[in-house]
């Protein structure tokens, strides 16, 4: 579906649940589609980056952020304003490497996993991968190539949702991007 | 996926753009899966079935809304109460049939299709069809079997979005209900 131009700018506020069990209804029908979790965690991810790279642009202009100058400021953007805008919590950023280049974000509660509990078939699955596309193609759309996974999920049995990212380089301006 | 009966109860808000590409991400993959529109309009229709039985009970919880007297007090509170609650909007009530058991709810904008234009070779399939689900699995909960359609749709050249809501008969108490 292609993006159309003229939309409203206005937002709309909702609660969660409805999208909550939206998504909910995707990852069991990419669960009835694909054979196993790994191949269905891949097409989370890949749908994930499809909307990421369109998100930025909203994310941008509703947010008047401005060119992050380190990866420390990306984390807090990413934590306060990006999650807070488009999933109503603020994760707490956290575990950061000696050299600066990985941190944490830990997420206290989930709305993706609301209803959620995973069947005993499914213990592969990332249920919220599809969050790790997001960041990762929108970040790459601000020439940012990083590297985004689950460390911990409370689906699994973890006390905390913790999506680790990892910065892996800067992209140059003229290289093209898009959908994958 | 099953409901977690430990869930929080606090909600999230959250804005709606997320939700808007995730929900294009799963029309994509039904157009994928199945070889023609009106099937894919089939399965939104029993997906938002499915996820209207269980937000029912959050409605309830959240809004304190009683037992509706008749079927404008329900038109009301689906309009004012659950379209503000879940989507961040408030559509009109309108076209009343002179009996009083049909209604049309006018959405001005329909957050659903905030990014989208239908391709040429989806001239049939109703986007939004899921949203019809959602509110026939929601009043079969509360006893009510309605009929849910759209009736005008911006993205096929409307002016407005008409969904057009027909009570059909109050569903007794001891009737099982659940999952299709």
């Amino acid at each position: 579906m292609s993006r159309q131009s003229n939309r409203a700018t206005d937002s709309k506020k909702m609660n969660s649940e409805l999208f909550t069990l939206t998504y909910g209804a995707l990852v069991t029908q990419l669960c009835k589609d694909y054979e196993n979790d790994e191949e269905v965690n891949k097409q989370l991810d890949k749908m994930g980056y499809n909307i990421g790279v369109r998100l930025i642009e909203d994310f941008l202009a509703r947010s008047s952020v401005g060119r992050c100058h380190d990866f420390r400021e990306t984390a807090d953007v990413i934590a306060k304003v990006a999650f807070k805008m488009y999933l109503g919590i603020t994760p707490s950023v956290t575990n950061w490497s000696p050299a600066g280049d990985e941190f944490s974000l830990i997420l206290e509660s989930n709305p993706l996993v609301d209803f959620v509990e995973l069947p005993d078939n499914h213990s592969n699955l990332v249920y919220s991968n599809l969050l790790c596309g997001v960041l990762r193609g929108a970040l790459e759309m601000v020439q940012m190539a990083v590297d985004v996974r689950f460390a911990q999920d409370t689906l699994r049995g973890d006390n905390v949702t913790e999506i680790r990212m990892k910065f892996i380089k800067r992209i140059e301006e003229n290289m093209p991007a898009g959908d994958e």
